[in-house]
Protein backbone atom coordinates (compact mmCIF):
# COMPACT_ATOMS: atom_id res chain seq x y z
CA UNK A 1 0.00 0.00 0.00
CA UNK A 2 1.84 3.26 -1.13
CA UNK A 3 2.08 6.02 0.85
CA UNK A 4 -0.68 9.11 0.66
CA UNK A 5 1.18 12.59 0.55
CA UNK A 6 -1.24 15.27 1.72
CA UNK A 7 -0.40 18.93 2.06
CA UNK A 8 -1.78 21.48 4.13
CA UNK A 9 -0.50 25.00 5.15
CA UNK A 10 -0.70 26.39 8.20
CA UNK A 11 -3.73 29.11 9.19
CA UNK A 12 -3.42 32.18 11.24
CA UNK A 13 -6.34 30.82 13.14
CA UNK A 14 -4.76 28.13 13.97
CA UNK A 15 -1.46 29.83 15.56
CA UNK A 16 -1.15 30.44 19.08
CA UNK A 17 0.25 33.08 21.36
CA UNK A 18 3.60 30.54 21.84
CA UNK A 19 3.78 31.45 18.04
CA UNK A 20 3.28 27.95 17.41
CA UNK A 21 0.61 25.56 15.21
CA UNK A 22 -1.51 24.46 17.80
CA UNK A 23 -1.39 21.02 18.98
CA UNK A 24 -5.34 20.50 17.99
CA UNK A 25 -4.89 21.68 14.83
CA UNK A 26 -3.25 18.34 13.87
CA UNK A 27 -6.65 16.38 14.77
CA UNK A 28 -8.41 18.12 12.11
CA UNK A 29 -5.13 17.91 9.42
CA UNK A 30 -5.00 14.00 10.10
CA UNK A 31 -8.57 14.02 9.22
CA UNK A 32 -8.28 15.97 6.09
CA UNK A 33 -5.52 13.99 4.90
CA UNK A 34 -7.38 10.62 5.73
CA UNK A 35 -10.30 11.99 3.97
CA UNK A 36 -8.36 12.96 1.03
CA UNK A 37 -6.66 9.46 0.89
CA UNK A 38 -9.76 8.25 0.23
CA UNK A 39 -10.61 10.15 -2.35
CA UNK A 40 -7.96 9.03 -4.18
CA UNK A 41 -8.71 5.74 -4.17
CA UNK A 42 -12.01 6.62 -5.21
CA UNK A 43 -14.51 6.55 -1.81
CA UNK A 44 -16.00 10.06 -1.21
CA UNK A 45 -15.87 9.93 2.53
CA UNK A 46 -18.88 12.17 2.11
CA UNK A 47 -21.04 9.29 0.26
CA UNK A 48 -19.71 6.65 2.46
CA UNK A 49 -21.63 8.65 4.88
CA UNK A 50 -24.58 9.23 3.14
CA UNK A 51 -24.73 5.42 2.29
CA UNK A 52 -24.60 4.85 6.18
CA UNK A 53 -21.15 4.14 6.67
CA UNK A 54 -19.58 6.55 9.53
CA UNK A 55 -16.45 6.06 10.55
CA UNK A 56 -16.08 7.80 14.14
CA UNK A 57 -12.90 7.83 15.93
CA UNK A 58 -11.86 5.34 18.38
CA UNK A 59 -8.37 6.40 19.17
CA UNK A 60 -5.90 9.44 18.58
CA UNK A 61 -2.28 9.54 19.42
CA UNK A 62 0.42 12.19 18.67
CA UNK A 63 4.05 12.88 19.45
CA UNK A 64 5.35 16.15 18.68
CA UNK A 65 9.11 16.45 18.02
CA UNK A 66 9.20 19.67 16.06
CA UNK A 67 6.50 22.34 16.29
CA UNK A 68 5.66 24.41 12.80
CA UNK A 69 3.95 27.86 12.46
CA UNK A 70 1.75 29.79 10.87
CA UNK A 71 2.11 29.38 7.00
CA UNK A 72 4.45 26.83 6.99
CA UNK A 73 3.57 24.23 4.30
CA UNK A 74 3.36 20.78 6.03
CA UNK A 75 3.31 17.60 3.86
CA UNK A 76 1.71 14.76 5.69
CA UNK A 77 2.52 10.69 4.72
CA UNK A 78 -0.24 8.56 5.46
CA UNK A 79 -0.10 4.91 5.49
CA UNK A 80 -3.31 2.02 6.56
CA UNK A 81 -3.50 -0.52 8.08
CA UNK A 82 -6.79 -2.77 8.19
CA UNK A 83 -7.95 -3.96 11.87
CA UNK A 84 -10.05 -6.81 11.70
CA UNK A 85 -13.84 -6.36 10.16
CA UNK A 86 -14.36 -2.99 11.69
CA UNK A 87 -11.42 -0.85 12.34
CA UNK A 88 -8.91 0.84 10.27
CA UNK A 89 -5.46 2.41 11.74
CA UNK A 90 -4.06 5.39 9.78
CA UNK A 91 -0.27 6.34 10.57
CA UNK A 92 0.60 9.96 9.05
CA UNK A 93 3.97 11.60 9.50
CA UNK A 94 4.23 15.12 9.46
CA UNK A 95 7.17 17.24 8.02
CA UNK A 96 8.09 20.20 6.57
CA UNK A 97 6.89 20.39 2.89
CA UNK A 98 10.51 21.56 2.28
CA UNK A 99 12.28 19.07 4.10
CA UNK A 100 12.81 15.23 5.11
CA UNK A 101 12.74 15.49 8.89
CA UNK A 102 9.69 13.94 10.44
CA UNK A 103 8.69 16.72 12.84
CA UNK A 104 5.52 14.71 14.56
CA UNK A 105 3.57 11.09 14.13
CA UNK A 106 0.11 10.30 14.38
CA UNK A 107 -1.95 7.71 14.76
CA UNK A 108 -5.98 7.46 14.12
CA UNK A 109 -7.62 4.17 14.49
CA UNK A 110 -11.45 4.91 13.12
CA UNK A 111 -14.03 2.16 13.35
CA UNK A 112 -17.33 1.29 10.28
CA UNK A 113 -20.32 1.89 12.32
CA UNK A 114 -23.82 2.39 11.57
CA UNK A 115 -26.42 5.55 12.19
CA UNK A 116 -27.04 3.82 15.26
CA UNK A 117 -23.48 3.53 16.28
CA UNK A 118 -23.07 0.10 16.14
CA UNK A 119 -20.34 -1.38 14.50
CA UNK A 120 -20.29 -2.62 10.91
CA UNK A 121 -18.03 -4.08 8.59
CA UNK A 122 -15.90 -1.72 6.28
CA UNK A 123 -16.71 -1.85 2.64
CA UNK A 124 -15.47 -4.92 0.55
CA UNK A 125 -14.10 -2.01 -1.92
CA UNK A 126 -12.14 -0.27 0.64
CA UNK A 127 -10.86 -2.80 2.47
CA UNK A 128 -9.19 -4.17 -0.83
CA UNK A 129 -7.51 -1.45 -1.55
CA UNK A 130 -6.36 -0.93 2.23
CA UNK A 131 -5.17 -4.32 2.34
CA UNK A 132 -3.41 -4.61 -1.04
CA UNK B 1 -36.56 42.53 28.42
CA UNK B 2 -33.53 42.38 30.57
CA UNK B 3 -30.07 41.81 29.11
CA UNK B 4 -28.79 38.46 29.63
CA UNK B 5 -25.50 38.35 31.06
CA UNK B 6 -23.20 35.27 30.59
CA UNK B 7 -19.52 35.17 31.25
CA UNK B 8 -16.51 33.02 29.38
CA UNK B 9 -12.87 32.73 29.82
CA UNK B 10 -10.33 32.67 26.56
CA UNK B 11 -9.22 29.62 25.88
CA UNK B 12 -5.68 28.83 25.32
CA UNK B 13 -6.46 27.47 21.58
CA UNK B 14 -8.40 30.71 21.03
CA UNK B 15 -5.51 32.56 21.72
CA UNK B 16 -3.34 33.19 18.31
CA UNK B 17 0.61 34.87 17.47
CA UNK B 18 -0.70 38.29 17.98
CA UNK B 19 -1.24 37.38 21.62
CA UNK B 20 -4.76 38.25 21.11
CA UNK B 21 -7.75 36.29 21.19
CA UNK B 22 -8.30 35.18 17.73
CA UNK B 23 -11.52 37.33 16.38
CA UNK B 24 -13.39 34.24 14.81
CA UNK B 25 -13.47 33.09 18.47
CA UNK B 26 -15.76 35.45 19.29
CA UNK B 27 -18.21 33.87 16.70
CA UNK B 28 -18.48 31.13 19.23
CA UNK B 29 -19.02 32.54 22.18
CA UNK B 30 -21.73 34.77 20.67
CA UNK B 31 -23.46 31.53 19.97
CA UNK B 32 -23.01 30.29 23.47
CA UNK B 33 -23.98 33.44 25.04
CA UNK B 34 -27.18 32.88 23.20
CA UNK B 35 -27.82 29.16 24.04
CA UNK B 36 -27.22 30.21 27.45
CA UNK B 37 -29.88 33.08 27.18
CA UNK B 38 -32.06 30.26 26.05
CA UNK B 39 -31.82 27.92 28.68
CA UNK B 40 -32.25 30.28 31.47
CA UNK B 41 -35.94 31.47 29.71
CA UNK B 42 -36.69 27.51 30.01
CA UNK B 43 -35.79 26.79 26.34
CA UNK B 44 -33.53 24.12 25.60
CA UNK B 45 -31.60 24.88 21.78
CA UNK B 46 -31.12 20.95 22.16
CA UNK B 47 -34.86 20.31 22.60
CA UNK B 48 -35.75 22.81 20.21
CA UNK B 49 -33.91 21.41 17.23
CA UNK B 50 -34.99 17.53 18.33
CA UNK B 51 -38.66 19.15 17.80
CA UNK B 52 -37.94 20.48 14.48
CA UNK B 53 -37.05 24.25 15.11
CA UNK B 54 -32.98 24.66 13.49
CA UNK B 55 -32.24 27.92 14.05
CA UNK B 56 -29.41 28.51 11.36
CA UNK B 57 -27.49 32.22 11.48
CA UNK B 58 -28.39 34.42 8.25
CA UNK B 59 -26.18 37.36 9.48
CA UNK B 60 -23.48 38.03 11.99
CA UNK B 61 -21.59 41.38 12.57
CA UNK B 62 -18.94 42.33 15.19
CA UNK B 63 -16.78 45.12 15.68
CA UNK B 64 -13.66 44.83 18.03
CA UNK B 65 -12.81 47.51 19.75
CA UNK B 66 -10.29 46.37 22.30
CA UNK B 67 -8.99 43.09 21.99
CA UNK B 68 -9.11 40.18 24.91
CA UNK B 69 -6.22 37.76 25.78
CA UNK B 70 -5.76 34.13 26.53
CA UNK B 71 -7.43 33.81 30.35
CA UNK B 72 -9.44 36.82 30.54
CA UNK B 73 -12.80 36.46 32.10
CA UNK B 74 -15.00 37.93 29.32
CA UNK B 75 -19.04 39.11 30.05
CA UNK B 76 -21.07 38.72 27.32
CA UNK B 77 -24.43 41.09 27.45
CA UNK B 78 -27.35 40.32 25.18
CA UNK B 79 -30.58 41.55 23.79
CA UNK B 80 -32.82 39.94 21.87
CA UNK B 81 -35.61 41.30 19.63
CA UNK B 82 -38.12 39.53 17.46
CA UNK B 83 -37.72 40.67 13.63
CA UNK B 84 -40.84 39.48 12.41
CA UNK B 85 -42.26 35.66 12.21
CA UNK B 86 -38.92 34.20 11.78
CA UNK B 87 -36.34 35.96 12.94
CA UNK B 88 -34.64 37.05 15.60
CA UNK B 89 -31.78 39.29 16.24
CA UNK B 90 -29.36 39.19 19.16
CA UNK B 91 -27.08 41.95 20.26
CA UNK B 92 -24.10 41.42 22.21
CA UNK B 93 -21.90 43.48 24.16
CA UNK B 94 -18.28 41.92 25.26
CA UNK B 95 -16.11 43.30 28.32
CA UNK B 96 -13.85 42.05 30.54
CA UNK B 97 -15.93 40.62 33.31
CA UNK B 98 -14.15 42.99 35.82
CA UNK B 99 -15.02 46.08 33.84
CA UNK B 100 -17.18 48.31 32.59
CA UNK B 101 -15.68 49.16 28.99
CA UNK B 102 -17.58 47.77 25.95
CA UNK B 103 -14.28 45.76 23.82
CA UNK B 104 -16.43 44.54 20.98
CA UNK B 105 -20.15 44.43 19.96
CA UNK B 106 -21.72 41.42 18.33
CA UNK B 107 -24.97 40.81 15.94
CA UNK B 108 -26.10 37.79 15.05
CA UNK B 109 -30.00 37.29 13.34
CA UNK B 110 -31.21 33.94 12.82
CA UNK B 111 -33.90 32.51 11.71
CA UNK B 112 -36.01 29.71 12.58
CA UNK B 113 -36.19 26.84 9.78
CA UNK B 114 -37.76 23.28 9.71
CA UNK B 115 -35.12 20.20 8.74
CA UNK B 116 -35.53 21.22 5.20
CA UNK B 117 -34.67 24.38 5.68
CA UNK B 118 -37.63 26.34 4.70
CA UNK B 119 -38.64 29.03 7.28
CA UNK B 120 -41.18 28.30 9.88
CA UNK B 121 -42.44 30.27 12.72
CA UNK B 122 -40.44 30.84 15.79
CA UNK B 123 -42.47 28.88 18.43
CA UNK B 124 -45.24 31.19 20.50
CA UNK B 125 -43.62 30.57 23.72
CA UNK B 126 -40.07 31.52 23.01
CA UNK B 127 -42.12 35.04 20.81
CA UNK B 128 -43.64 35.44 23.48
CA UNK B 129 -40.67 35.84 26.16
CA UNK B 130 -38.59 37.44 24.01
CA UNK B 131 -40.95 40.47 22.87
CA UNK B 132 -42.11 41.19 26.92
CA UNK C 1 -8.01 46.08 -8.74
CA UNK C 2 -8.89 41.96 -10.29
CA UNK C 3 -10.47 39.90 -7.96
CA UNK C 4 -8.67 37.70 -6.28
CA UNK C 5 -10.03 33.81 -6.35
CA UNK C 6 -9.00 30.85 -3.60
CA UNK C 7 -10.22 27.95 -2.83
CA UNK C 8 -11.17 25.58 0.20
CA UNK C 9 -12.68 22.67 0.86
CA UNK C 10 -15.26 22.25 3.95
CA UNK C 11 -13.54 20.02 6.70
CA UNK C 12 -14.96 17.62 8.45
CA UNK C 13 -14.43 19.37 11.67
CA UNK C 14 -16.48 22.33 10.30
CA UNK C 15 -19.69 20.41 9.71
CA UNK C 16 -21.82 20.65 12.69
CA UNK C 17 -25.08 18.53 13.95
CA UNK C 18 -27.34 20.64 11.31
CA UNK C 19 -25.46 19.24 8.71
CA UNK C 20 -24.28 22.33 7.49
CA UNK C 21 -20.74 23.75 7.62
CA UNK C 22 -20.65 26.03 10.38
CA UNK C 23 -21.20 29.49 10.15
CA UNK C 24 -17.67 30.38 12.12
CA UNK C 25 -15.69 28.80 9.42
CA UNK C 26 -16.37 31.39 7.42
CA UNK C 27 -14.16 33.63 9.13
CA UNK C 28 -11.36 31.05 9.03
CA UNK C 29 -11.66 31.01 5.13
CA UNK C 30 -12.08 34.53 4.84
CA UNK C 31 -8.97 34.78 6.76
CA UNK C 32 -6.90 32.49 4.59
CA UNK C 33 -8.31 33.87 1.19
CA UNK C 34 -7.05 37.39 2.80
CA UNK C 35 -3.60 35.42 3.34
CA UNK C 36 -3.15 33.99 -0.61
CA UNK C 37 -4.36 37.00 -1.73
CA UNK C 38 -1.32 38.92 0.00
CA UNK C 39 0.84 35.96 -1.09
CA UNK C 40 0.13 36.48 -4.78
CA UNK C 41 0.63 40.12 -5.05
CA UNK C 42 4.28 39.07 -3.16
CA UNK C 43 3.39 39.92 0.21
CA UNK C 44 3.88 37.43 2.81
CA UNK C 45 1.69 38.07 5.73
CA UNK C 46 4.29 36.25 7.93
CA UNK C 47 7.17 38.61 6.62
CA UNK C 48 4.87 41.64 7.10
CA UNK C 49 4.23 40.48 11.21
CA UNK C 50 8.07 39.64 11.53
CA UNK C 51 8.69 43.22 10.38
CA UNK C 52 6.43 44.69 12.78
CA UNK C 53 3.30 44.86 10.74
CA UNK C 54 0.58 43.48 12.08
CA UNK C 55 -3.31 43.81 10.77
CA UNK C 56 -6.19 42.39 13.05
CA UNK C 57 -9.73 42.18 12.02
CA UNK C 58 -11.74 45.47 13.50
CA UNK C 59 -14.91 44.79 11.48
CA UNK C 60 -16.44 41.53 10.13
CA UNK C 61 -19.49 41.21 8.30
CA UNK C 62 -21.00 38.10 7.19
CA UNK C 63 -24.72 37.03 5.23
CA UNK C 64 -25.29 33.85 4.76
CA UNK C 65 -27.80 33.20 1.80
CA UNK C 66 -27.37 29.28 1.16
CA UNK C 67 -25.54 27.11 3.34
CA UNK C 68 -22.30 24.61 2.30
CA UNK C 69 -21.74 21.21 3.16
CA UNK C 70 -18.45 19.02 4.61
CA UNK C 71 -16.77 18.15 1.45
CA UNK C 72 -18.05 21.60 -1.07
CA UNK C 73 -15.55 23.05 -2.69
CA UNK C 74 -15.77 26.54 -2.15
CA UNK C 75 -14.48 29.59 -4.20
CA UNK C 76 -13.87 32.81 -2.56
CA UNK C 77 -13.72 36.06 -4.84
CA UNK C 78 -12.14 38.75 -2.36
CA UNK C 79 -11.40 42.29 -3.43
CA UNK C 80 -9.78 45.31 -1.53
CA UNK C 81 -10.23 48.61 -0.70
CA UNK C 82 -8.21 50.85 0.55
CA UNK C 83 -9.77 53.12 3.44
CA UNK C 84 -7.29 55.86 4.93
CA UNK C 85 -3.83 55.49 5.46
CA UNK C 86 -3.99 52.29 8.18
CA UNK C 87 -7.12 50.73 7.48
CA UNK C 88 -7.96 47.98 4.75
CA UNK C 89 -11.21 46.49 3.38
CA UNK C 90 -11.87 43.26 2.01
CA UNK C 91 -14.97 42.06 0.32
CA UNK C 92 -15.62 38.26 -0.16
CA UNK C 93 -18.36 36.30 -2.03
CA UNK C 94 -18.85 32.70 -1.78
CA UNK C 95 -20.22 30.08 -4.22
CA UNK C 96 -19.79 26.48 -4.91
CA UNK C 97 -16.43 26.15 -7.45
CA UNK C 98 -18.56 24.72 -10.01
CA UNK C 99 -21.10 27.11 -9.93
CA UNK C 100 -22.39 31.03 -10.04
CA UNK C 101 -24.32 31.40 -7.24
CA UNK C 102 -23.43 33.70 -4.41
CA UNK C 103 -24.36 31.63 -1.24
CA UNK C 104 -23.13 34.02 0.98
CA UNK C 105 -21.12 37.52 1.46
CA UNK C 106 -17.89 39.18 3.84
CA UNK C 107 -16.50 41.85 4.47
CA UNK C 108 -13.63 42.76 7.10
CA UNK C 109 -11.92 45.46 7.36
CA UNK C 110 -8.24 45.29 9.29
CA UNK C 111 -6.05 47.74 10.52
CA UNK C 112 -2.30 48.25 10.35
CA UNK C 113 -1.28 48.49 14.01
CA UNK C 114 2.60 48.41 15.59
CA UNK C 115 3.21 45.32 17.75
CA UNK C 116 2.39 48.08 20.63
CA UNK C 117 -1.09 48.34 19.00
CA UNK C 118 -0.60 51.50 17.32
CA UNK C 119 -2.40 52.44 14.06
CA UNK C 120 0.47 52.84 12.07
CA UNK C 121 0.84 52.81 8.09
CA UNK C 122 0.26 50.31 5.51
CA UNK C 123 2.68 49.69 3.54
CA UNK C 124 3.37 51.76 0.58
CA UNK C 125 4.17 49.57 -1.77
CA UNK C 126 1.07 47.28 -0.24
CA UNK C 127 -1.28 50.17 -1.03
CA UNK C 128 0.17 51.20 -4.21
CA UNK C 129 -0.76 47.22 -5.53
CA UNK C 130 -4.27 47.43 -3.34
CA UNK C 131 -5.12 50.78 -4.81
CA UNK C 132 -4.22 50.09 -8.47
CA UNK D 1 -2.43 14.07 44.82
CA UNK D 2 -6.15 14.40 44.23
CA UNK D 3 -7.72 14.72 41.29
CA UNK D 4 -8.93 17.84 39.49
CA UNK D 5 -12.62 17.77 38.02
CA UNK D 6 -13.24 20.60 36.10
CA UNK D 7 -16.81 20.69 33.98
CA UNK D 8 -17.40 22.04 30.32
CA UNK D 9 -20.50 22.19 28.24
CA UNK D 10 -20.38 21.23 24.92
CA UNK D 11 -20.68 23.75 22.86
CA UNK D 12 -22.51 23.31 19.35
CA UNK D 13 -19.48 24.31 17.44
CA UNK D 14 -17.92 21.64 18.57
CA UNK D 15 -20.59 19.40 16.94
CA UNK D 16 -20.24 17.76 13.70
CA UNK D 17 -22.80 15.99 11.07
CA UNK D 18 -22.60 12.91 13.18
CA UNK D 19 -24.46 14.96 15.88
CA UNK D 20 -21.69 14.54 17.80
CA UNK D 21 -18.80 16.28 19.44
CA UNK D 22 -16.03 16.06 17.03
CA UNK D 23 -12.79 14.22 18.01
CA UNK D 24 -10.67 17.09 18.19
CA UNK D 25 -13.25 19.01 20.53
CA UNK D 26 -11.24 16.89 23.73
CA UNK D 27 -8.20 18.64 22.84
CA UNK D 28 -9.20 21.90 23.78
CA UNK D 29 -10.95 20.67 26.83
CA UNK D 30 -8.02 18.97 28.18
CA UNK D 31 -6.42 22.30 27.73
CA UNK D 32 -8.73 23.79 29.49
CA UNK D 33 -8.86 21.51 32.65
CA UNK D 34 -5.04 21.41 32.82
CA UNK D 35 -5.07 25.43 33.27
CA UNK D 36 -8.07 25.72 35.52
CA UNK D 37 -6.22 22.08 37.60
CA UNK D 38 -3.23 24.61 37.52
CA UNK D 39 -5.18 27.80 38.88
CA UNK D 40 -7.06 25.77 41.90
CA UNK D 41 -3.06 25.48 43.32
CA UNK D 42 -2.38 28.98 42.44
CA UNK D 43 -0.49 28.52 39.46
CA UNK D 44 -1.90 30.90 36.83
CA UNK D 45 -0.37 29.56 33.31
CA UNK D 46 -0.86 33.06 32.16
CA UNK D 47 1.90 34.09 34.65
CA UNK D 48 3.85 31.01 33.97
CA UNK D 49 4.02 32.09 30.58
CA UNK D 50 4.71 35.60 31.31
CA UNK D 51 7.81 35.06 33.29
CA UNK D 52 9.08 32.67 30.75
CA UNK D 53 7.44 29.26 31.72
CA UNK D 54 6.30 27.56 28.35
CA UNK D 55 4.41 24.60 28.59
CA UNK D 56 3.85 23.32 25.05
CA UNK D 57 2.63 19.38 24.61
CA UNK D 58 4.52 16.77 23.40
CA UNK D 59 2.41 14.03 23.61
CA UNK D 60 -1.19 13.26 23.20
CA UNK D 61 -3.16 10.47 23.27
CA UNK D 62 -7.45 10.08 23.53
CA UNK D 63 -9.39 7.06 23.40
CA UNK D 64 -13.44 7.29 22.66
CA UNK D 65 -15.55 4.54 23.94
CA UNK D 66 -19.36 6.25 24.20
CA UNK D 67 -19.37 9.91 22.56
CA UNK D 68 -20.51 13.27 23.68
CA UNK D 69 -23.37 15.30 22.05
CA UNK D 70 -23.74 19.17 21.78
CA UNK D 71 -25.09 20.31 24.96
CA UNK D 72 -23.91 17.55 27.54
CA UNK D 73 -22.08 18.64 30.28
CA UNK D 74 -18.75 16.62 30.77
CA UNK D 75 -16.64 16.30 34.33
CA UNK D 76 -12.96 15.83 33.20
CA UNK D 77 -11.35 14.16 35.72
CA UNK D 78 -7.77 14.74 35.79
CA UNK D 79 -4.40 13.55 37.86
CA UNK D 80 -1.06 14.67 37.48
CA UNK D 81 2.09 12.87 37.54
CA UNK D 82 5.45 14.55 37.33
CA UNK D 83 7.96 12.83 35.00
CA UNK D 84 11.68 13.73 35.99
CA UNK D 85 12.73 17.47 35.95
CA UNK D 86 11.20 19.37 32.92
CA UNK D 87 7.98 17.07 32.38
CA UNK D 88 4.41 16.49 34.09
CA UNK D 89 1.92 13.97 31.89
CA UNK D 90 -1.88 15.10 32.88
CA UNK D 91 -4.51 11.75 32.86
CA UNK D 92 -7.78 12.64 32.41
CA UNK D 93 -11.22 10.53 32.47
CA UNK D 94 -14.69 12.06 30.49
CA UNK D 95 -17.80 11.65 32.22
CA UNK D 96 -21.36 12.90 32.03
CA UNK D 97 -21.43 15.45 34.69
CA UNK D 98 -24.33 13.40 35.87
CA UNK D 99 -22.92 9.79 35.75
CA UNK D 100 -20.34 7.89 36.38
CA UNK D 101 -19.50 6.09 33.52
CA UNK D 102 -16.12 6.79 31.65
CA UNK D 103 -16.54 7.52 28.29
CA UNK D 104 -13.05 8.89 27.00
CA UNK D 105 -9.66 8.65 28.41
CA UNK D 106 -7.17 11.75 27.50
CA UNK D 107 -3.47 11.49 28.59
CA UNK D 108 -1.24 14.64 27.47
CA UNK D 109 2.53 15.10 28.54
CA UNK D 110 4.13 18.86 28.94
CA UNK D 111 7.25 20.01 28.68
CA UNK D 112 8.70 22.85 30.49
CA UNK D 113 10.52 25.05 27.68
CA UNK D 114 12.24 28.61 27.90
CA UNK D 115 10.76 31.30 25.36
CA UNK D 116 13.59 30.00 22.87
CA UNK D 117 12.36 26.14 23.35
CA UNK D 118 14.72 24.75 25.12
CA UNK D 119 14.14 22.11 28.21
CA UNK D 120 14.13 24.06 31.77
CA UNK D 121 13.17 22.28 34.72
CA UNK D 122 8.94 22.62 36.23
CA UNK D 123 9.19 25.31 38.61
CA UNK D 124 9.87 24.03 42.23
CA UNK D 125 6.58 25.21 43.90
CA UNK D 126 4.53 23.61 41.28
CA UNK D 127 7.12 20.07 41.02
CA UNK D 128 5.93 20.35 45.31
CA UNK D 129 2.28 20.57 44.77
CA UNK D 130 2.38 17.72 42.08
CA UNK D 131 4.37 15.11 42.97
CA UNK D 132 2.32 15.74 46.98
Amino acid sequence: MPEHRHRIRVRYVESDQMGLAHHSAYVAWLEEARIEWLRTIGQSYRELEADGVLMPVIELGLTYKQSFRFDDEIALLTTAEVLGRTRVAFTTRFMLASQDEVRAEGRVVIAAVNREGRPQRIPAALVTILAS
